[in-house]
């Protein structure tokens, strides 16, 4: 019998991956692409669909699973993503079925991360989870009664713009305050820049310009007990907090789950994100809400794709 | 053949009113009890049960809803109901399972409302929408994918208790700085009280007791003009809006629908939380949520009651 697998292809600004992913959330083979070296969506498109074929051998696809930043799950598009070089709306699903005759399914790269826990990781019997990835930005996947939050256009589940300050810092999507900008890689640059402005006692991280930092440095330096490092941990933690003690009031998730690069700080950000969190839940919710870094490994943006199509055929 | 109808009761912490309500939700005959009469849950539920019983003719009864303050659809008790006189825990369902053998379903006011909302009103083809109720405190039904959202242990959805300002009023549930503190019908009563200490200009809002004032009275002198009255809406819509953009962020549904004594204000409220609200929106969701009143009557806590049992058999 022809061994059943899925596909699993995660776009990034500059890597694209793509991997043959079995039952068990095994990659039997993968391959790289360089996504900025396509001048048009359409000749990165035709590249990939090659490449997908190049790795398949004997097996029988049973779909392919594509997370990609700003993939919409309804219409199957990349709609206007900020970090790729092709601007507007690219139809990723209808340009791959002209070269495949199986289910082809797009979502965003947290979405399609939480599916990954479902199927792969920790949230394998969860019915109601949320997954935060904490990178550049804060990407949410809400799984309400076992399905994706998708709401009315498939664009539900924007944690990351929801306000933690009012008028707080400029974001990105053109609002102030939105929690991303305190709660990601990026918002912890953040806090720590605000910190090394305010105050004046002196720290080796006062020789890192804001491009040459990054949460992996931060988390280091936190280690090693430097004060400012360890104040942007608290800070992070305590907006970070808040905003679960809310998010759990909407959704009441069994266990909310971290990934990206931020959340390999681990307990050094979960401990304190946990105590203020039960510092501002509604009392029913104390003590109930667990909180974890993810069970996927580094390979969670392939698996999560790929998930998308085991999911369906469990 | 004999007409099938459903029960709808809607328990109060003074009134307890139970309706016979056909496919069409029309209330083909009701009857009144007084909550606050019955020492014991059980003498009470008994009572419920004996009127529910004489109501009934020769119709067949398809099931019977209920909705409560602190209603858990998952256990079917009243689970510590501050408004009630019955302390701790309630088991609603399995007492009347006792003497009715058909489906029972129990869940909260505004739960109830939603799916009310849902079978008879103006969301009879929405998939995706949030019903808030305004009343003494803030209530909310958040319907995702077509069902509530209740989340692990039935007590998702309460917005009434997300933070709107941090360490701000005090709250019942023990929390400070929760929505339904500023955006309820108590709520604005406390956001005029405020503006009165603060400012010194003279209004006849000066002779009304807290306990005296209710959010009829203040939007009767809104439209009147009182510039006190009308400040206090403009604050409570503010709150709104800022958190109805939030709500949207999470879930993204196609409308949200408001009941309940302060939302008999109309446009007095929404017209300004509709232009706060979009202020502060993610772009991508501007001019496409729709806020309006309930399409339900009054008797929209009957009507989302049995509805509970209609969306079972539609």
């Amino acid at each position: 019998m022809t061994k059943l697998v899925s596909i699993g292809v995660d776009v990034g600004g500059t890597n694209t991956d793509v991997g043959i992913v079995d039952r068990e959330g095994k990659i039997l083979s993968r391959k790289s692409l360089k996504t900025g070296e396509y001048l048009t969506a359409e000749s990165f498109i035709s590249q990939l669909c090659f490449e997908i074929k190049n790795l398949i051998s004997d097996e029988e696809i049973l779909g392919i699973g594509i997370g990609a930043p700003n993939g919409n799950f309804f219409t199957g598009n990349i709609e206007f993503a900020p970090n790729l070089r092709w601007k507007g709306i690219i139809e990723v699903k209808n340009l791959m079925k002209k070269e495949f005759n199986c289910p082809i399914f797009l979502t965003n790269d947290a979405k399609a991360a939480a599916i990954g826990e479902m199927v792969f990781g920790k949230a394998k019997k969860m019915k109601n989870f949320i997954l935060l990835t904490l990178g550049t930005g804060l990407g949410s996947g809400i799984v309400v009664d076992g399905n994706l939050c998708y709401g009315h256009d498939g664009l539900a589940g924007e944690m990351g713009h929801t306000q933690a300050v009012f008028n707080g810092r400029e974001c990105g999507c053109g609002n102030k305050g939105c929690l991303e900008t305190y709660v990601s890689a990026t918002g912890i640059k953040r806090t720590l820049f605000e910190l090394l402005s305010r105050n004046i006692s002196e720290t080796p991280l006062r020789d890192f310009s804001f491009n040459a930092l990054n949460s992996k440095i931060i988390t280091d330096f936190a280690l090693q007990n430097d004060s400012y490092a360890l104040e942007s941990f608290d800070i992070t933690a305590r907006y970070l907090g808040i905003k679960l003690a809310e998010v759990v009031a909407y959704f009441r998730p069994e266990a909310i789950f971290f990934f990206g690069g931020l959340s390999q700080a681990g307990d050094l950000l979960l401990k304190p994100a946990r105590n203020y969190m039960e510092k501002y839940l509604l009392p029913v919710y104390c003590g109930k809400i667990s909180l974890s870094i993810s069970g996927l490994s580094q390979d969670a943006a392939i698996l999560g794709a790929a998930a998308m199509i085991w999911k369906e055929n469990l």
